[in-house]
């Protein structure tokens, strides 16, 4: 055994979804609906010249799931044989953690207005973050063997 | 004022990031070195299936990040004015969760070795998800809104 640093870890939410959708749904419906992110006014601050980027990722709780099966079908689709959980996106898994990328449509105060969102109603906002090319999509890693490449602003 | 839920949410690592930097780096020499994700032997079964992807997506938690500026320079580029730090991927925020889409190289037993990753040598990892285009990409909405579109699967 080597000796990992296993200490849970603590979060508090900035913010919290709102939505249409209370209960499992769709995740296609889910998708092409409309979702407000309402952040909490204390970092107003934070997310000034989110603006600037038509797509960013949202990092949130996801409350409703409870435990985890360690192997599953992928989308439930029990067509397709059971893998390992942590190799789909199934939101029962070891930590509950959803990601998604979502387009912004408005800003207006505390409230950003976001289409492409799968959280349910009520989930906590861990993060939000610009996406970002070379970060975020599978060439990234070539841009950056790249020595001139630049990220690009906004 | 609303209602909104912000109880702490607390997640226990599922492993930890094992490279050559130990301490902040340049992130483009980071992303091109190999790093390795030693996962915790009790998850050796949730990851079964990881090997079909090219590309997965690390959560990590930034661990050595100790509280935010509300506003900062992008890339520390004092050229480049201030702004929100949810606007940037500062790795100092509100809650310090890292993320970066990695490319897998090998897994064995309970070492994923990967190249792209930019964190440092012990961050311990709370999610690991194979990139699937249609949530992780800026296209993806748009691929959900047509019918027909099938996620692929591997």
């Amino acid at each position: 055994m080597s000796s990992m640093n296993l200490e849970p870890v603590t979060y508090t939410p900035i913010g919290e979804v709102h939505c249409d959708f209370g209960e499992p749904s769709n995740p296609k419906e889910m998708r092409n609906a409309l979702s407000t992110l309402e952040i909490d006014e204390k970092y107003l601050e934070t997310f000034e010249g989110l603006e600037k980027f038509e797509h960013i990722i949202v990092i949130y709780h996801i409350h409703r799931a409870l435990g985890y099966d360690p192997k599953v079908h992928p989308m439930g689709d029990e067509s397709i044989p059971k893998r390992g959980v942590l190799a789909t996106r199934s939101p029962r898994r070891p930590n509950p953690i959803g990601l998604t990328v979502v387009q912004v449509l408005s800003i207006e105060g505390n409230q950003i207005a976001v289409t492409g969102l799968d959280a349910l109603d009520g989930s906590p906002i861990l993060d939000v973050k610009p996406y970002e090319e070379h970060f975020d999509s599978p060439a990234g890693a070539e841009m950056e063997r790249d020595p001139d490449y630049r990220p690009r602003e906004g």
